[in-house]
C-alpha cells in the first residue's frame, strides 16, 4: 500500500543524461526517465503499448522515444505520434505520462491522480544544492519494504546499537527520551544529548574543537513522498545550541534521506549529508560521504535482515517499547493518509 | 497451452551420441533422450516409476535404461524389464515411452495420443539436409513463451527496427504490407522489397552482385509443431525474382526455425539458414552463421525483455497495429487448434 | 509435517564457541545457538520479540544475547531483562526458549512442548564419542525433505547402483532380501552378505586382511529425531560374523547418521562413521572420513535430482518394488506418531 498523491524523488538529475533511457521501478510502476531536446526531464511508463516491450531498451529520437520491437513513436506526454507504415497512428496506443519536476538535483515524479500534481508540493530539499553547504548525492537500494526503512529513521535509539561504531558512539542516545510531534505533514522528533564526552566516531580527526560537546538530531518526516529532513550536529558543550546559539566552531549537518517504494518489497534511498564547515575541502566532504555511508550500510544490513524474518514468519505479535512512540505516531499517520487517499478514489475516478 | 498432437522437434541428432542420456523438458513434461544398439532415437519419460529418479542420471545398458537409484531398468517402449532381487519385475512399473522420428537431422517426438503420431506428418525441413544447399545447425533456449517467439516471426516490420545493423538495415521492411494467406497448416506471408539501393547488413562483403536488390522473405508457419519455413533472399533488382526468376546472381536462403515449448514460459529454438551460393565455402557458411546468431540474440533479448513485463504485468491491454494482421491470425488458428484437440480428448480417451 | 517432540540434533558442539551466535533453522523454526558463561549451550527463537530483527546479528553479552537493533537484553530462558531507557523491560518482550542437552558431541534440542522434554530420551549415539572408536564429526546441508533422505537410509539396495564404485562394489546386496523388524522407536534392519569376492571400494587399501569376506549392515532408525545408528562391518569369511563372532581382523564400524528437518524442503545430515581398528592412525581416519563423504555426496545428488522431480510433478503414482518394506514401514510408523502427536495437540494445550 502506498500514497500515490505525492511528489516521490525517482532519480538524482545526474543519473539521466545524454540520450540515456533509464528504466526504474516507483511504487510498482514500471518507468523510464529521460530528457527532452530542451534538457527537462520526462518520464514514461515503461511498457509500448503495443506488445508490451520496455521502451526502455528503445531509442530517444528527439523529445520522443521509439519503441525498437515494432518501431511506435510516443512523445513525453505518451502520445503515439508515429507507427511505422502508417500516416496515422491506430487509436488507443497512447501510454500514460507522470508529471515531473526537477529540482534540488533530483527529479520528482507524481505518482497519482496528474491533476493534483502541484509543483509547489515538492518538498524543499534546497541544502542538498545550496552554496553554503557541501553535500555529495547518494543512493541506495534496499532490498525490504519501505516502511522499515521508515521506522528506522523514527526511532534513533538504534544509533547505540547499530551504528556503536560510526554515527552513534554513546550510550545516551538510546537512553533519551525525545520530543515527538505531530505536524502538518508528519512528524517532527526532538533530540538533545548535551555534554557528551566523545564524539561521534565518524567525526573523529574531523573535529572543529575539542572537549565536552552538546550533540542533537532534530528531525521531521514529510509522509508526502517519505522525505526525511534533518537539523543535527555537535557543538562545544554549554555554547547554547539548545537554545538555538550555533557557534562557528559548531559542525553543523542538513541530512536529506528520501525513501522511494521501489515495490512492496524493495526501496530507493536517496540521501545527502550536507556540512556548512570547511566546506570547499573536498577531500573532507568525501571522507564524512564515506562514513556515512559505511553507516547507512549498517542500517541496511540490519533493516535487510529483519525484512527476511518478516518476509518468513509475518510481522504479526512485534512487541511495543518505550522507543516506539515516533514510529507508532508516523505509523497512524501513513495508515490514515492512505485511507483517506483510497476512500477519494472512486470520487476522483467519477469526477475525472 | 500447447497443442500435442503434433511432431515436434526435441533435439538435434548430433546432441544424442554414444552412450549419452540427454535429459530436456518438452510442453512441461521431462523426457531423456538416447540411442539404442542400432543407433535409432528412443525417448522415454525421465522419471523412473519407483521413487521418480531421473533416468538422465542413470545409465544405458543395451537398447534399455538403468535408474542408477536402486536398478530398475526400462527398455524403449518403458517397459520395466528388470528388478533387482525379483525374477520378475512387480506390477505397474512401467513408464511412458514417446513415439520418434529422426528426419532432417532432427530428432521429432510425438507429444501427444500415440494411435495418431504419423511419421508422414513429420514436417518437410530437406533443405537442412539437401546437398545443394549448405547450413550449420544452431540452437537457442529462450526464456519466453513460444508464442511470443512465434508473433515475432508474424511480424517481419521488426526487422526495421530490432535487426537496424543485422539481418534489417532497410526501413522498407517496416512500410511494407505484407500478403497474409491461411494455408491448410498454418499462415503464408509474402513480403516484397524491390529495388532496395543497400544490401542488408549481414550480407555485406559477401555479395554475388552489386547494385540494386530486390529483396523477399516468403515464410509459412506450420501451427503443428510450430515449424516456420521460409524463401529469402536478394537478387539484382528487375532481374524477374518477383516473378518467379532466380538468376545465378542470386543470394537465395531457405530458412528453417521450429519453437518446441519447453513448458508455458520456456522455449526451445532450433533453426538453419541454409544458402545456395558458395556452398563448398565452410569458412562463408560459418560467417553466415555467426552473423544470423547475431541476429537472433536480437530477438532473444527484445523477446525476452517483452516477458518479462508481461510475467509482472499481465498481458491484458495489448494494442493493436496495422502491421498485426498475420500475427492475428496465427493466434486465432492456434487457439482453435487447441480448442478442437482439448475438445477431442474425452471422446479419444473413451475410445481408447 | 514434523514429529515435534522428540530431541532433535541441532548443532555440533564444535560448531558454537566463543562468543559465536549460529543462526540455524530446525522444523522450520529459526533459532539461534550460543554457549553461557559455565559453557553450556542455550538455544533462543532466533527474533527479537520488538521489531523482529533476527538476534544472531546481535551480541553475546554474559549468559545472554542483546538484539544489535534496539537493544533489548534476553537471557537463556527468553526472558527480556533489559530495555534501554527503561528500568524494566515493558511486558510482553519475552521470546522461545528451547530445552537444550549437549551429548556426544552434539547439541539436542527440543522442538515441541518444553515439559516433555526428559534428557533421558536424548538417543544413544556414544559411538561417535567413545576412545575405543575412532571417528570425525561432519555436516551435509540437503536442499530435500528429510523423509526422502530417510527413505534412501531404509533399503540399502541403493548401495549396488548408486554407490557402485565406493560404498557398495557388490551386486548381492540390492539381490539380498534383508530382514525387517519393527521396534519400540522405529525400525531395524538386518543385512548379511557371507562369502563376498571383493572388499568394499572404499575400504581398497586399507584392508586388514585379505580373501572372502562376510560383509553386514545392522541398523535400527529410531523415529524419534530421526536417528539411524548401525553397526556395519567386513570379516573373514567363516569367522563366525553372523554368529556373533568378530574376530580380531574384522573391520568394524558404528555409523551415527542424523537428520534433522531444516523445513519441509531442506534438511541438516549430522554423520560419523566410526572404526576400531587402527584407531590412533588419524591419517586412516581422515582417510576413511574422506572416501565416506564420497559417497554420502552421491546420495545427496541422487535424493537432490529426485527432490526436484517431486517439486515439478509431485509424488502421486509412485510404485512400489520388492525392496521398498522396510521404506514403507517406516512411512507408516512416521505417520502414526505424526498424527498421535497432533491429536494429542488440544489435549495438551488444554491442559497446559
Amino acid at each position: 500500500m502506498f500514497l500515490r498523491n505525492a511528489w516521490y524523488a525517482g532519480a538524482w538529475g545526474h543519473e539521466v543524461e545524454g540520450d540515456k533511457l533509464l528504466p526504474r521501478k516507483l511504487l510498482g510502476d514500471a518507468v523510464v526517465f529521460y530528457r527532452k531536446s530542451d534538457g527537462s526531464a520526462a518520464v514514461l511508463r515503461d511498457r509500448c503499448s503495443h506488445r508490451f516491450a520496455p521502451l526502455s531498451i528503445g531509442r530517444k529520437e528527439g523529445d520522443c522515444v521509439r519503441c525498437m520491437y515494432h518501431g511506435l513513436v510516443f512523445d513525453a506526454d505518451g502520445v503515439c505520434v508515429e507507427e511505422p507504415g502508417k500516416s496515422r497512428p491506430s487509436p488507443n496506443l497512447d501510454i500514460r505520462a507522470y508529471p515531473v519536476v526537477e529540482r534540488w538535483k533530483l527529479i520528482w515524479v507524481w505518482m497519482g491522480d496528474p491533476a493534483l500534481a502541484d509543483p509547489d508540493l515538492v518538498p524543499d530539499c534546497h541544502f542538498q544544492d545550496d552554496p553554503a553547504w557541501a553535500s555529495i548525492p547518494a543512493y541506495i537500494h534496499y532490498d525490504a519494504d519501505y516502511r522499515l526503512i521508515l521506522d528506522n529513521l523514527m526511532d534513533f535509539s538504534h544509533l547505540t546499537f547499530v551504528h556503536e561504531n560510526t554515527l552513534g558512539g554513546s550510550a545516551t542516545i538510546a537512553a533519551t527520551r525525545p520530543k515527538i510531534e505531530q505536524t502538518d505533514g508528519g512528524v517532527r522528533i526532538t533530540r538533545w544529548y548535551p555534554g557528551e564526552p566523545e564524539i561521534a566516531p565518524y567525526l573523529r580527526g574531523v573535529e572543529t574543537f575539542q572537549g565536552p560537546i552538546d550533540r542533537w538530531n532534530i528531525y521531521e518526516l514529510q509522509i508526502a513522498g517519505n522525505v526525511f529532513l534533518m537539523d543535527s550536529g555537535s557543538a562545544p558543550a554549554g555554547t547554547g545550541a539548545p537554545e538555538g546559539v550555533r557557534v562557528p566552531q559548531a559542525m553543523q549537518f542538513r541530512a536529506t534521506q528520501i525513501v522511494t517504494p521501489e515495490d512492496e518489497h524493495h526501496s530507493h534511498f536517496f540521501w545527502t549529508y550536507a556540512h556548512n564547515f570547511d566546506i570547499s575541502n573536498a577531500d573532507l566532504t568525501r571522507k564524512l560521504a564515506a562514513r556515512l555511508t559505511t553507516g547507512f550500510q549498517e542500517d541496511k544490513d540490519m533493516i535487510e535482515a529483519q525484512q527476511k524474518v518478516i518476509d518468513e514468519y509475518g510481522e504479526d505479535g512485534m512487541g511495543y517499547i518505550f522507543a516506539d512512540n515516533g514510529l507508532a505516531l508516523f505509523r497512524r499517520l501513513l495508515r490514515a493518509r492512505i485511507d483517506a487517499e483510497q476512500g477519494q478514489a472512486p470520487k476522483l475516478a467519477a469526477a475525472g
